[in-house]
């Protein structure tokens, strides 16, 4: 098969041995549409041609090159979308999936994935929900869990305003676990509030530090889910009770946070680690994963979940358009390749 | 009994809020030699007449408020030694024992001690061996098990000339694991060469950084024994492969280390923790504690280890003269109660 399909196309090829963070205001340093052959599935895998992808702020690491795998030149980008499976090694051919890009990325036409990996979806699974119901949601359920184990009645996140964020705070009040919740701007406060979050702390107010001492001796957190990687972020840490862990899984500040209280690791029992889906995808018990699809669709079907949709995007302007999407404070942006 | 013994007491209760390090030039703010009467043991507890007591950093951040538990005031303080044990709770009556003092310490005539934690010794045991087996070699057992675990061929120790230093290098050489040995003078790389050290890396050198990372690819440790908490050892954190490990034990430095590349604990699998010998007493295989006493004492009686002495102060002079001992550059300060 030699056909041709519309695709946004890496430009560069490894690393970029760079860290400037999700930001971006320009996508052709990085990306060109280009008419490129349609892939063909290999043995294990499935060919899905694309009804709607996401945009997530590891698909901006990843096309800048900072993001834990190397880029490919030529290839298309676009870690996640929805779409109808047309040919593969997959009884799931005909049916409509979500899946995780694999050889082939999801801002194109048609895009590649694992067979093993494909998620079919209840008919009644929007497509903006559909077309994000792995790196977040997945993310969520992964990351609840691992607050669950910590026995802990409250955990602390940060960038909760973040898509993910408000994920976090719904599943977490559901769950009967109090989310603590840390923004930059005041205004968020009320509507995380809203979606159930027991406290709120505006990290760029200056007494904020104040307001956390007294909340972590109340609420006990033990698990910090930090997407920011700053001092502030430290500094609470320090402030959390004994057992304690600081769970990166991104970087959204520029900062070199400083470990000013190292002893607390020792005496206090206290850890820093890093959380990567893909990396718990591979070591959790493998039942989990379809539990967790059936969880997640259901809490999107019942609004339990519920997508901002920043902008969708037509394949075709995303060059130009998709960057003023990302710019907007709050909601999720997609590209539909059908336009 | 009322008897009275001689002591070294805490003059403070609690801690001290401050984070100062190990170093000491001045006993006399923290504590006095007095007269006290001799405990009494209770229920589990044994009496120990004290032949040698060790002094290691963790007894002078202990009696400056900065260690992992609070300060008695008027209590003796020192956290092991050996003696013979002349009453208590154990069938131990009269045998030579190492001990960890609990509820009264081992810088003084008398010292009380768990009976559950009394380690029997050889009589080829010397007492300035016999008086440190506990803090120091149980750790370096502790931590090269841990290095074990991590199924690398090397690992990385800093204040490396230390007591414990040598211990480690010594017991990782004979376990087939490399020791890379990181310290601060240029004059211990020859004596740790020759205990087994397989690299010797001088952190004040202006090139160390650069020598450092083309030996964490040919080498590929994945554990940083770290006893200084300083910005060197955060960037060797940062040079080393997947899946490494900094493992926090004291803290020399007075830096707060940055961490510049956050982002490797995610997509890296590093993380940072603390190690703390009470900790992994109360967490370990129970009979892995008589099991590595064996090997402990065999390790001295066949000079495997060798006890570095830098002095041994007569308990009524240590608080004049024990501050000069613990500011030789090398080898291990001891109290002979005795005297």
């Amino acid at each position: 098969m030699t056909e041709k399909m519309n695709a946004l196309v890496q430009l560069h090829e490894g690393y970029a041995g760079t860290q400037t963070g999700p930001d971006i205001s320009d996508l052709s340093p990085f990306l060109a549409y280009r008419q490129v052959v349609i892939p063909a599935p290999a043995k294990g895998q499935a060919l899905v041609k694309v009804d709607m992808a996401a945009v997530n702020p590891s698909d901006i690491h990843f096309i800048k090159g900072e993001y834990g795998q190397p880029r490919v030149l030529g290839s298309p980008a676009g870690f996640e979308g929805v779409g109808e499976v047309v040919s593969g090694d997959t009884p799931l051919v005909g049916q409509r999936v979500s899946f995780f890009a694999s050889g082939s990325g999801a801002w194109a036409e048609y895009a590649l994935a694992d067979a093993s990996n494909l998620v079919p979806c209840r008919p009644d699974l929007s497509d903006v929900d559909a077309a994000g119901q792995l790196v977040n949601p997945l993310t969520a359920i992964a990351m609840i869990d691992l607050v669950k184990d910590s026995g802990a009645e409250s955990f602390i996140l940060n960038a909760a305003g973040s898509q993910l964020g408000k994920l976090l705070i719904a599943l977490g009040r559901d769950e009967g676990i109090k989310p603590i919740a840390v923004v930059r701007r005041s205004e968020q406060t009320a509507v995380l509030k809203t979606l159930g979050a027991a406290e709120v702390i505006v990290s760029t107010e200056p007494d904020a530090m104040a307001l956390v001492r007294p909340m972590m001796k109340a609420l006990k957190p033990r698990v910090l889910l930090d997407a920011v990687g700053d001092q502030f972020t430290a500094d609470m840490f320090f402030a959390m009770p004994n057992n304690a862990r600081w769970v990166n899984y991104g970087k959204l500040s520029a900062d070199a946070p400083a470990l000013g209280q190292l002893a607390q690791l020792i005496f206090q029992n206290k850890r820093i680690e890093g959380f990567w889906l893909s990396r718990w995808m591979k070591e959790v018990d493998p039942a989990r994963i379809p539990q967790a699809f059936v969880t997640i669709q259901d809490r999107f079907v019942t609004q339990k979940w519920v997508t901002d949709v920043a902008g969708i995007v037509p394949l075709s302007k995303a060059m130009d358009a998709l960057a003023g999407v990302l710019a907007k404070p709050d909601g999720k942006a997609f590209i539909d390749p059908r336009q």
